[in-house]
């Protein structure tokens, strides 16, 4: 941090002894104590104050969010900005030029993750990471990851302009194909399998095509994979997605985590017969199993205390014609809770209700599980930074999970993750309606500027 | 009825006495006094007691049924004889063929529907008639429809070889395309709408070109209407298409009528949203609300008294996906019953709970017929016909009714109508384990015999 030069060494170790006291020196507590004496860990330099009292340019922020909206608009004035599309490329070239601006040196990884990078202060500390993503689903839009693509440049043009420099390096990272399965993010931590390379994606490519075409390199995706250490923090802006501070009026959420979920195909199979000439007692009707199921399903979940949610979303009758008892049905069952114990929990319940349920309807119902997403919990420090800044920025904040998945997660075995909301407009997203007012997105970005700050100097 | 003429005038005027008595004049009652002495209506002349034990030929009526399956056997074993397709007009002409050697005039009228005609011995008398269909559903079954042909063609045959020619003409009739509307026996009671033409069928035709190609002709199909008097009578022997008569191991169902039956498109509109971001407390759940629907449709169903039957068998749910809150729910309701007004209160009841599922749920939804088809109820006599029939033949019978439609109800606005039915193995039927018993197609097709020979006595 400019300016800070001289206090530098004595604020690692103060950090060293709130943080890490267990294993600092003797030396290390000395230092403690006397710089404890003199009133810190917020030293009051001018330069110091700078920092603190710094804020993004909203206007121009706003306005690079504007220009995006050109890469892929849809005709209902969404953004089909599908992964691997000539728009992500576009795109990303645009991004590319607007990194090197605001003084980031732009690259292409194997992950075909746009990556800009801001050297730090000091020699061989790891970076502090901050990114979202810029892809969306068809006809979705404008909002979900751009916001926190934006802000994270624009955080990084303030600090260029207003000459600070962190102590640690500052990576603007633009991950690849977040709505597609987070395959940039997921590079990080080696989950990515190869035969993932030979699935379509939303748009028409492969994913291992699409990753070429951005620039990417499949074969040597294993060049991504970070260790413990590689990344000093994460933080990620990001628009909710859900009503909750747009209804509350509240400008700024602090995520708690992002959301585990357990998804279930569902499948009870009934028998087929005619809606005409078989009496009610003497029925196997799968469709009636399911309608019980349902709504059983949304009483277990809501008679538990907490936010866990709990859907069914998709159903598909077998023959699924009006004179027809419905001989099969498919439909999937989703979970999602900060914690997988609960999400267990709630399962056992709803599978105890279908084993007495097939009994009762004279139906086999299996339930299967064909997907997990473990529950990725926020760095407390970073929780309370984003809180401190919010506060020291006048903004109303409160704490959350965050229902939807992000590329946060995938960093979450590696390094501190911390996540900042602002609010969607009536929760509105995927959809061309998605949005987030200029001065909503100016705050958030904010917020990330202070937090990266906090961050760079309580974080090691 | 052979030998019979002398009695034919008398029995007329007591039947007369019985079913007409308000209407008939003093000299019938003389009449009626004066046999209703002498012991009839059964009255005991040698040429009636042979009609009255004539039996068909069952081995005979078998091998015929089994010579039809080559017409469109599908892989499966199942048959695919759908209207207007090759093996429909194969089979046709070996119909053909099996009627000129039964004693009975084949042609083709402009409704496509093969019409075998055996003249009385009345001059003047409207034709008894008898029918069925043998076009079958995409991999159905061998029994369905076909057993009321085949075991018509017999009837005509056994009559022909015993020399006994009915008072009435006896017309067997294949109607056209019953499984993909009626087509042909709907051209009898002027139903069949120029539009009609122009949808395609089972097939790969549309209905006009499918009509012409088996030899109709579809622009002259008024030339089919037939008026209250045209027709003597008509009954149908039918596989039961239930398992009612095979799980209570009886032989007969004498039919009560066809059942009538409403089918409505529910359409739901909640909102589609995130199923991670948004609060259970906040959802409107299309699919929530459906399962809600489904499962009271049963309750209101089976609550009333009755043999009534409600189902809803296709559903649809949008955009349909795991992660996403239903938004929309498309889907069926059927409610079938003899009493049209039962139809109309139960139907009532489940709008009326529609009206506070849509508060309770913050949905809309909407309720709008797509079809009718009115109860067709059969004929006292022909029942009561039907009854002696079986009884006289010793076999077991109970009433019941048609949870199926039927050509049978095209036929009702126009003369009375009876139905018959043989039970069908587990109940199956539209599909390839569609099954009835040679002995019971037997059975079947001596109570149409005994019927017919009952009919031609006691309706005019």
């Amino acid at each position: 941090m400019a300016c800070l030069t001289g206090l530098w060494m004595i604020r690692y170790i103060w950090n060293l002894a709130i943080m890490k006291y267990r294993a600092t020196t003797f030396k290390s507590w000395l230092f403690a104590i006397v710089i404890g004496i003199a009133g810190l860990p917020e030293p009051g330099t001018a330069a110091d104050e700078a920092s603190k009292a710094l804020l993004v340019d909203g206007a121009r922020l706003n306005a690079t969010m504007e220009h995006m909206k050109t890469f892929g608009m849809s005709a209902t004035g969404g953004s089909t900005r599908v992964a691997f599309s000539e728009a992500n490329r576009d795109a990303l070239s645009y991004l590319s030029s607007l990194m090197t601006e605001s003084g980031l040196m732009p690259r292409i990884d194997v992950g075909g993750n746009l990556v800009g990078r801001r050297e730090g202060r000091i020699a061989g500390l790891a970076p502090i990471v901050s990114g979202s993503h810029i892809d969306t689903v068809p006809n979705g839009g404008h909002y979900d990851g751009i916001v926190g693509v934006m802000s994270a440049i624009e955080v990084a043009r303030s600090l260029h302009e207003a000459d600070i420099i962190l102590d640690h390096p500052l990576e603007v990272i633009v991950w690849t194909n977040e709505e597609g399965g987070k395959t940039g993010s997921r590079s990080f931590n080696g989950s990515v399998q190869d035969k993932e390379f030979d699935l379509l994606s939303l748009g028409d490519k492969t994913i291992g095509d699409g990753l070429r075409y951005l620039g990417g390199k499949p074969e040597s995706l294993s060049q991504n994979l970070r260790q413990a250490g590689d990344i000093s923090s994460y933080v990620e802006l990001h628009i909710e997605q859900g009503a909750i501070l747009d209804q509350q009026g509240i400008s700024i959420g602090v995520v708690e985590g992002v959301v585990g979920i357990r998804r279930w195909n569902i499948t009870i199979d009934g028998f087929a017969n005619h809606a005409g000439t078989t009496p009610m007692d003497q029925r196997q009707d799968a469709l009636y199993a399911a309608a019980l199921l349902i709504a059983e399903v949304r009483q277990i979940i809501t008679d538990a205390p907490g936010r866990q949610v709990g859907t069914v979303g998709r159903i598909q009758a077998f023959p699924g014609v009006p004179n027809v008892i419905a001989g099969g049905v498919s439909m999937s069952l989703e979970i999602r809770d900060l914690d997988m114990d609960k999400i267990a929990t709630l399962f056992e319940r709803i599978r105890g209700f279908a084993k007495t349920l097939s009994a009762q309807t004279d139906t086999t119902i299996a339930i299967d599980q064909y997907y997990e997403s473990p529950a990725a919990i926020t760095d407390e420090r970073i929780k309370s930074i984003i809180q401190n800044s919010a506060d020291a920025l006048g903004l109303s904040a409160m704490h959350m999970p965050s229902g939807a998945g992000h590329d946060s997660q995938s960093l979450a075995g590696i390094t501190p993750i911390g996540m900042i909301f602002v609010p969607s407009k009536d929760g509105i997203s995927h959809a061309p309606g998605e949005f987030t007012g200029p001065q909503q997105i100016t705050n958030g970005a904010n917020v990330l500027l202070q937090s990266i700050i906090r961050m760079d100097e309580k974080i090691n």
